[in-house]
């Protein structure tokens, strides 16, 4: 397995060098917008401590990581009115990885609606803030 | 959300009441290998506590689970020569779930192979057997 980049967008954005549309964070994560949504309040949840993915990741991030996911998957299910939620983490290439800082996708889901591919377009800002602050506002009364 | 039903299939399983193909169990989980396989060598990491899936889950469940899943990850990409792994976990049916025990999937992927559907057909018993040994040698090796 290759080497953890640090100029990889996700700690870009950790560090605050590029923007997101920020929905929640903690000691251990930070939640943001996916800018390419398979579905509207498509989320991602990275743990501020440096991994490639899973495979090499810190026993310590994961209890914070994945009880943040939890977190952020019944935020998203209740402020989007969703019928579930569908979670996925992707560790190499192969398996559809493409940022190679350690990240796990927090998908609403509605009966008979389809996921978008996962590498589709480019989703407008507008419609990521507008959704960011519905979950943000889910999350506040949580 | 529906209630937590306890005569679905892993529960039968954790129970001993159905056999599986057993790879790894410890206090808090139990690793299977799949029936129905999107690849060779998927299995399940499934908990001992009973919830339907990670939105209802106990958060004293959460840390054990993912660090199960991350030695069942490391384990499958040893023991198979996997390039990747892809993990999935389903909240509800409409987000892909079929068994209403909280269980996650920790999926072997190669370059340029594409998974099998999730519903796909049953794995010949045999064979199933002789890959949950495979897993069986690395997790031993580990």
């Amino acid at each position: 397995m290759a080497d953890y980049d640090p100029d990889n967008i996700f700690a870009k954005i950790l560090r605050g060098d590029l923007p997101s549309h920020k929905i929640y964070e903690d000691d251990a994560v930070v939640a943001i917008m996916d800018a390419m949504p398979q579905a509207d309040g498509h989320a991602l949840v990275i743990p501020r401590a440096p991994s490639r993915n899973l495979l090499d990741m810190d026993e310590a991030t994961i209890a914070p990581l994945f009880a943040a996911v939890q977190k952020i998957a019944r935020a998203v299910k209740a402020a989007l009115g969703a019928d579930g939620v569908t979670i996925t983490q992707f560790n190499e290439a192969p398996a559809g990885q493409s940022v190679f800082h350690a990240h796990v996708h927090v998908i609403p889901r509605w009966t008979d609606v389809p996921l978008k591919p996962h590498t589709g377009k480019m989703e407008a800002p507008e419609a990521l803030a507008a959704l960011a602050e519905k979950i943000r506002v889910a999350l506040a009364a949580d």
